[in-house]
């Protein structure tokens, strides 16, 4: 086990072409007419995908099981029992008609991966378990994470008191239709407190490897965010009677802020993201001077502290604005989240991995939430990314080119078979 | 007739305090219990209305009588009959919920400027009338000034064909169930061309006279208007994995417009006023980098040649701002009205009938549209304003001081003694 590297080339290509057809398989499950596919939390599409997976996982000789929540795992079983699990994986739901790739390609590639291993190298020392993660997105229900919640503690069946879809469907509800029982509600039924490592593998949902014609992508750490509301409010007049100098537009004002947000975040740079998403004109007509606006502020950083001081620059700046203007501003800060770093180490030998293939890569962070989130607090945790072309999600249109589906599979299998066949792992986790 | 001031202090003063009166009983005719007023066109309390003003107009000794399409006039017969006339009053409509002043007082003012000449000063040498216009918001149907434009011409039955309002009455349809049957449809049956001069007066809609502490405002000029959509397109992109140098953003490009369009408005200086009054995020979500922006662009100048180079050079300016930006700009034109110049000479002596009383007084133009717009191009025309308090209009909050009112009203009766006891307008009419 010197060499540490996964036999022969030949198989490897196999067990790659394969992975291909399985994430073309999964994305027949809720596939729409219009080229999307939508699979929401506990949908019967939903509930077919995962009973597919779980099928998959039995034919290349995993254990498989679901959980409490419907999370489903795939289980290679190491010799050393008393070392903990390598999970790898993502999840299986998408939005209202998303793409083939968000969530899907990380199940499949991690699950194709471990059928490699054990077609090719047997038994490895340490547990290797791929996981199909139930939810992340929080499209049929407000609660996202709703799958890596429960293996990690952070969701329990009460942070979904009163969480009901647009139908009225409350999640726990619709979880016991589709067969799952919260039989102790209160209980983390799913938690696990033997994971050794998470390791996902996802589309980048940006176009910064694209750009910089890198094929794998190794994340940093998941950005923080700080999510605000903002209303300015004027005076709301007539367009033709009132002379500019007596106007307090809100919209002008507004739009002096949104310029300054962008020019603010320029300067500062990456990864530092500001974005103003939605801007709403209260009772807005064309012949009305703008009484009141209202729009949202994204901010995003991957160092909480900086991500904090330029929300307090900034908020000084657009008081300042509204100062000059005499525009009465309100902000309301409506999510604060901390960023999460990934492993540093695993890191590292991802990029080792993405080396010995030639494979070009580059370490970035990742701006939008992924379940590694969940997991970097509580075990070393690492995210590998590949390319999505113009930088696509959430969309039929989301695609990713054959080939650096396959180099992200070759480097995860890699560090996989580092980590569950080698003692590598043994100095981290 | 040297002096030409009409008579005693006390009886104007009594007039003018009948003239509040009279404000507050044409109010009660389509009065809302939450304290706006609302009488669109041809329907019942509109229809109500104008009865009660013929009615009145009678009372007062004044032949009245409706015309074809519901404008009411007032005649007070000159002794000269080849004399034209002067025409005076405004409109009756309102908006949906609108106060008591806007049209409203202009009628009053007129109607009971006649009622006091007649009383006091017996029969004039050049008729006057006293018209109370049908129709000039455009608040129930999509088209405005149905009651001035058939006096001058410039609306026809044909004009209205295909207008229909929310409930899809048509306004030919309105107008007949009204009692006003278009005999010969496509005639000008309600046309004049006897008038030698109209005199508006007219609550401003603006907070200049206010702030400038000026009691009378004597109009330059209708102002022209355009109109335009303006349409931004850039990518929509992912609001966390997007770093700043790669977005196109059409909000921050639509933002640096409308701050633009407001800093070259406030360079350029009054009468010209330019607004974004409506301002659409296509798809607008907190998370996602604004893939369009659809904002509309209303830009007003009493000189048209003006107004047009501003509006160039400001296009001229977007474009440039979305090409720095890589962003995509179509522009579409929905209006171009040109500016009307209100009489100089009616006006200079409108200013000096304030100065006879001691009202401060001041020239402005308007940058609301008005009856007196249709009526400048046909005969010399001009408009007496009064304050607004907070430039508020259209709303039921709409409010004039009495002081105020009575300044305008005295102001018009002077104008019209002089125009119809004495010589002075044989000079301009």
């Amino acid at each position: 086990m010197a060499e540490m590297t996964p036999t022969s080339v030949q198989e490897l290509a196999q067990y790659s072409k394969q992975m291909l057809d399985v994430l073309e398989w999964l994305a027949t499950y809720g596939a729409n007419p219009e080229g999307g596919v939508t699979r929401l939390l506990y949908t019967e599409s939903w509930l077919q995908a995962q009973r597919a997976l779980l099928a998959k996982m039995e034919g290349l000789g995993l254990a498989a099981n679901f959980d409490a929540v419907g999370n489903v795992y795939g289980k290679l079983q190491g010799s050393n029992a008393s070392l903990k699990s390598v999970l790898t994986g993502s999840h299986v739901d998408t939005v209202q008609n998303g793409g083939k790739y968000d969530g899907a390609y990380g199940v499949v590639a991690s699950l194709m991966a471990l059928g490699y291993l054990k077609a090719v190298h047997g038994t490895p020392r340490r547990t290797i378990e791929v996981i199909s993660l139930c939810e992340e997105e929080g499209s049929r229900f407000p609660l996202a994470y709703w799958g890596s919640g429960h293996v990690t503690g952070v969701r329990s069946y009460a942070s979904a008191a009163g969480i009901a879809d647009l139908e009225g469907t409350t999640l726990l509800e619709a979880m016991g239709e589709a067969g799952f029982k919260p039989a102790n509600a209160g209980e983390h039924s799913a938690v696990r407190d033997d994971i050794g490592a998470y390791i996902e593998i996802h589309i980048e949902q940006g176009s910064v490897l694209e750009v910089k014609q890198k094929q794998i992508g190794v994340v940093t750490a998941i950005v923080g965010q700080i999510r605000m509301t903002v209303v300015v409010k004027g005076n709301s007049n007539h367009a033709g009677t009132t002379p500019m100098t007596m106007r307090r537009d809100a919209l002008a004002g507004a739009a002096e802020m949104v310029v300054l947000t962008e020019s603010m975040a320029l300067e500062e740079g990456g990864p530092l993201v500001a974005t103003v998403g939605r801007l709403d004109v209260k009772r807005g007509t064309s012949n009305v001077v703008p009484g009141e606006v209202e729009f949202t502020l994204d901010i995003r950083h991957t160092d909480e502290r900086k991500m904090d001081a330029f929300r307090t620059r900034l908020l000084t700046k657009l008081s300042e604005i509204a100062k000059r203007r005499e525009l009465i501003i309100e902000t309301v800060e409506n999510l604060h989240a901390s960023p999460v770093a990934m492993h540093q180490g695993i890191s590292d030998d991802i990029e080792a991995a993405c080396a010995t293939y030639g494979f070009g890569s580059m370490k970035l962070p990742s701006g939008a939430g992924h379940d590694a989130q969940l997991f970097g607090p509580i075990c070393p945790s690492a995210m590998i990314f590949v390319p999505s072309r113009g930088g696509i999600s959430h969309s039929p249109e989301e695609f990713t080119e054959p080939d650096d589906l396959i180099a992200g599979f070759q480097t995860l299998v890699h560090v996989l078979y580092q980590y569950g066949y080698g003692g590598k792992a043994d100095e981290i986790l």
